[in-house]
């Protein structure tokens, strides 16, 4: 059988791993594929730094548009990110038959509703492993390999940087402002790190999995999204001391009331295989009703594992191009006619287990009158460790950790316990979730 | 579309499950594959119990040849298990039509090759991602979501009784057979244990997944396969005491001589995500060259667990079976006429690093010999640690680490060591791999 013809939309660190992987180990793929994978054009702006990388090896142009109208092309793989000329140019390929594979989880995230419907009328694939946890399968696992399964919650480390971040904030005590600086000069964070350390690539990747998980539409808008910059040394160090890590956590969950889509910084048991997870990995953490706990872990970024994926899904529409396009894997895991209308909850309905980190006075009755305040809101505590005040100083850290109750109800217990005379400052409230 | 239909071969354990979470997630599972998946025929010499555990919703016969001949069926399950009637039946299903899905790991193990040919050559499909850690999606990961990768080695924990057994003698300090009889007491080891100790179940695995990683037919034959019944609390307590665990895996790794496919008890860094994998989970870890390490975690046993990948596989054949036979997933991951020729080695041209505990007299110049037969055998050392005999003792254990080596050097420098008049006993072997 003939090759299937690629053409690359982009082609910088991700589009350069592609071509070179895809090169490397072409005879490799063909005796999987079944068939030859070739990438035949290349669409860059920066057109001589994109022929000196394919090495004369393809047709090189500058107006991604060719690549989408070619005749010739099969599928067209998207990795110019963002979600505006790579949007237009993802339904133009769509419109004109061919199959698509992106690794822009901001498009699908916030376009994929769109985006699937018109490539299901066209009968074409739209295949993005590369998009979430880069090189680990999870959107496979997710939407094919547990297909038994009620998926009840999905919890991920899908944010290198942050992971980074957190892993040597710990490991060297060190603050937050400090490890972002290291951490930009050794690569691992942008030049403008927003995106990652405020949580919001991390809400795009659990925004792609809570609707694979359970059926519903991709809805970005409706995520709470929470990133690290406001975590403190000392934070890591008393979680630690209770026995738990925190980590960046996207988290999917459904309940009787809704669905929970949430990122935010959360305490997890230091024994979790998923809390010794470090540096710029990625793992996610799956439960299903019949498997029960499954675990992912790899490699989230970087040229080679994310051109893993990307090629991961050329072989399977290499595979699959034969199918009936009713009959391949959906999109989202789902039919697209059996979609399920589960509403997103609001961040004030989520339950959760909480870290209190509350400044107080060093004087009698504190602590009574902050546990009555949450003996009030129904919060029964878990745990609790004081710290005796430092030289010279009047005031100390309390820290709790509540059993599981309503975000609500802690909200209008934090603003109580603020409002006392004893205590000082703003609540330090961190998320815990115990993964069992 | 009308329902795809599925005739049952055995309902024990892993067939109730199946049966079980096929009715329980009924619906979701019909969301997600597009049409309804029945169970419409189950065969079980128990025809009483069968009927119990149906509650009357589908036929029971006791002649499985029923199920295979029955023309209205669309897949056969096999969880019979062996490979005498087992073997028969999936033939004489493949023979008239019907997709094949088995849990059975020593049949495919054995006769995969006869039994995939037959297969391709009547356009079904034989899916097996229960037959391999469970309910963890490792075949569908190695097969599908790592095929842009030269798959380097394939580690894994795979046999949950041993790593029960390992970690509840590392925990508890106790030995081997003590720890057995708790195992059997609480289910987790069966009455004749030999499959699961002596590691013959995960030589299965092992070499299941070595035919996929590598594209090499199936050769349990050819496979090493040590168990951990010869395995000492007192090597386990040694090797913690060096930073490693010791654990039963199931290795397949490329060299440029050829394929090595062992299973024995393996230390490895105590720090390793893997090393850390206790109780009665699995666990398994790719090595490719473009995403680097992977892990993939869950239950590799189980009722529901095991029935969770059963039915990923009749969800797969569903979706696939409207896709051109010659164009859906291959059953190793290559097709059928791309496969290797690679030999598999034998066990003395394997290369590893070894623990050798050594039983001493503890005199002048033993170590000093014992280091020399070792340089003489190119075999450098890595770590030391010697004992203080025992209150009363005159011999010593020395515990030493070597670097890689070849198996067949240190078979020969074991040799001359244990022939030292100053060395008593034999010496305890067990490999040693990075995972890094």
């Amino acid at each position: 059988m003939k090759p299937i013809k690629v053409g690359l939309l982009g082609i910088g660190t991700v589009g350069g791993g592609t071509f070179d992987v895809l090169k490397r180990n072409q005879e490799e793929i063909r005796r999987r594929a079944g068939r030859g994978i070739e990438i035949v054009m290349v669409a860059d702006l920066n057109t001589a730094r994109a022929t000196e990388m394919t090495g004369g090896q393809c047709e090189v142009v500058s107006d991604a548009n060719t690549v989408v109208n070619h005749p010739d092309i099969d599928i067209v793989v998207e990795l110019i990110g963002g979600y505006g000329i790579a949007k237009d140019l993802v339904m133009k390929a769509i419109a004109n038959g061919k199959h698509v594979v992106t690794a822009n989880k901001a498009l699908l995230a916030i376009h994929g509703t769109e985006i699937f419907r018109a490539a299901q009328e066209k009968g074409v694939m739209v295949a993005f492993e590369a998009a979430v946890a880069g090189g680990i399968p999870i959107i496979k696992a997710l939407r094919e390999g547990l297909s038994a399964n009620r998926i009840q919650w999905v919890a991920g480390i899908i944010n290198g940087t942050t992971n980074f971040i957190l892993s040597e904030m710990r490991e060297k005590g060190l603050d937050f402002g400090t490890v972002l600086k290291e951490a930009q000069a050794l690569g691992y964070a942008e030049a403008d790190p927003t995106f990652d350390i405020e949580g919001i690539d991390a809400a795009h990747k659990a925004t792609l999995m809570s609707a694979i998980a359970f059926g519903i539409p991709v809805q970005f808008d409706r995520a709470y999204v929470e990133g690290i910059t406001k975590l403190n040394a000392v934070d890591i160090r008393y979680a630690e001391q209770l026995g738990y890590r925190i980590k960046l956590l996207g988290i999917a969950r459904r309940t009787d009331a809704g669905i929970e889509l949430r990122v935010h910084p959360t305490l997890i048991p230091a024994k979790r295989l998923i809390a010794n997870v470090e540096g710029a990995m990625n793992a996610v953490l799956v439960q299903g009703d019949a498997v029960g706990a499954t675990l992912y872990y790899g490699k989230g970024a970087g040229a080679e594992p994310t051109a893993s994926a990307v090629i991961a899904d050329l072989v399977d529409i290499a595979r699959l191009a034969t199918a009936d396009p009713n009959h391949r894997v959906p999109y989202l895991a789902f039919q697209p006619d059996a979609m399920a209308d589960i509403p997103v909850l609001p961040m004030a309905e989520i339950t959760s287990s909480y870290y209190l980190r509350i400044r107080v006075a060093d004087q009698l009755g504190v602590l009574a009158d902050i546990t009555r305040i949450l003996a009030d809101a129904s919060i029964s505590i878990d745990a609790m460790l004081q710290k005796e005040p430092g030289e010279g100083e009047s005031d100390t850290d309390v820290i709790l950790l509540t059993h599981r109750c309503q975000e609500k109800q802690v909200d209008a217990a934090i603003a109580r316990i603020e409002a006392m005379t004893t205590v000082s400052g703003k609540i330090n409230r961190i998320r815990m979730e115990s993964l069992a």
